[in-house]
């Protein structure tokens, strides 16, 4: 049910649209876009999988395609199953994005001021808009429903996520991992979760902040290759 | 591709069937089903999680009561999304399942032969039949899918896995989780993964046996309360 409607304000002249600053920046502006990931996104969801394969150093464990990641994601409706936010930046505001809008999950949109502009050597693979030639890729979270028992509600786990090198220590994680978390609050879900190497203590003090707590007794079991093929028989 | 098939054997006399002996067991005898729950399953679910809960000594932390339970699972087909297989025993064979019957997953049923009757002390709220007082629901297994991008591939999680006391150390626990691996073949899955608390010694040494792999590195991160609720304004 909408909250009453406040009665109308007292003062009869109509005065101009108050602009929140941060969205008519002064310097070195960066704007900021995250939106629902598609099918036409997977060449650039590939290479960013692979940068983070190479980051965790473990690029002999990666062995994804685009014709993989093609086959496997993006077949269901968001939010019930594997879902990708991308996050794109412009040097200025966005034009439409080309990519189709989910009724349920609009592109949001932020802005940032850069003490200094962003070099990007990688700017040429990693154009989004085919019409806009500074729209690039940033980052990406993929994500999927996960549930808890005890609270006997779905949550979301975040499996992956990732901002490209020349893009880090500006907020941006934090704007994906927030994004991840907004929607869960909307579906009324009960957690987030994810997982952190236990020696990357920058990122457990940024997930901290965050409001996150660290569980420190669990341990994750993975059975995979022969171990799993041999409950097939 | 299936393999050539073998020439036929040279012995023309029909011989009787051969009967494995664990079909026909002598002494103490227990028949053994597992299928996929179904919402009206709830009440049982309900009760395993609530024990599940006192297991691991968090039974503060267990809100589920049965309409939270019954509105958040079984509302997808089965494997996509939220996946319960119920583990259900009984002293004599099973007649066919008054539960509907999944027709990618009929219910697998084995024998097990022990050197003492079982005594349930709770068969009287664990039936699960109407039309045979002795089949009771014995534990659990919930599960749904996740996603390796390393392998672009999806997975299993496993959430809980539980047998209740009276029918530990039977190999129930085993056959509950090389369920949902042989699941995870046949769908052609890259992994199944679970947690497990770091000082649960025997749960791990069970785990390895079975060919798991238990991550020391890796830490689960929750954003959950409060802290996920900041996310929503």
């Amino acid at each position: 049910m909408a909250a009453a409607a406040p009665p109308p304000p007292p003062t009869p002249t109509p005065s101009p649209p108050f602009t929140l600053p941060e969205t008519t920046p002064i310097g070195n502006p960066l704007f900021v876009r995250i939106r629902l990931a598609t099918k036409s996104d997977v060449p650039h969801i590939h290479k960013l999988i692979h940068q983070l394969a190479l980051f965790e150093r473990l690029p002999h464990h990666c062995s994804a395609t685009e014709s993989s990641i093609s086959a496997t994601l993006f077949n269901s409706p968001p939010f019930h199953s594997f879902t990708v936010f991308l996050l794109e930046v412009s040097p200025h505001p966005f034009s439409p994005s080309p990519h189709p809008t989910h009724p349920f999950y609009p592109p949001t949109i932020k802005t940032t001021n850069l003490d200094l502009p962003v070099s990007d050597p990688e700017k040429e693979v990693f154009r989004s808009d085919e019409n806009d030639n500074d729209v690039v890729v940033a980052g990406f979270v993929l994500f999927f429903p996960n549930y808890s028992t005890f609270l006997a509600k779905p949550g979301f786990y975040i499996e992956d996520l990732f901002v490209r090198e020349c893009y880090r220590r500006m907020g941006f994680g934090k704007m994906l991992l927030s994004s991840v978390a907004a929607q869960a609050v909307k579906m009324g879900y009960g957690r987030v979760e994810w997982a952190v190497f236990n020696w990357n203590v920058d990122a457990i003090r940024f997930y901290e902040e965050m409001g996150a707590q660290v569980l420190q007794e669990w341990r994750i079991c993975r059975l995979a290759g022969d171990a799993l093929q041999a409950h097939g028989h």
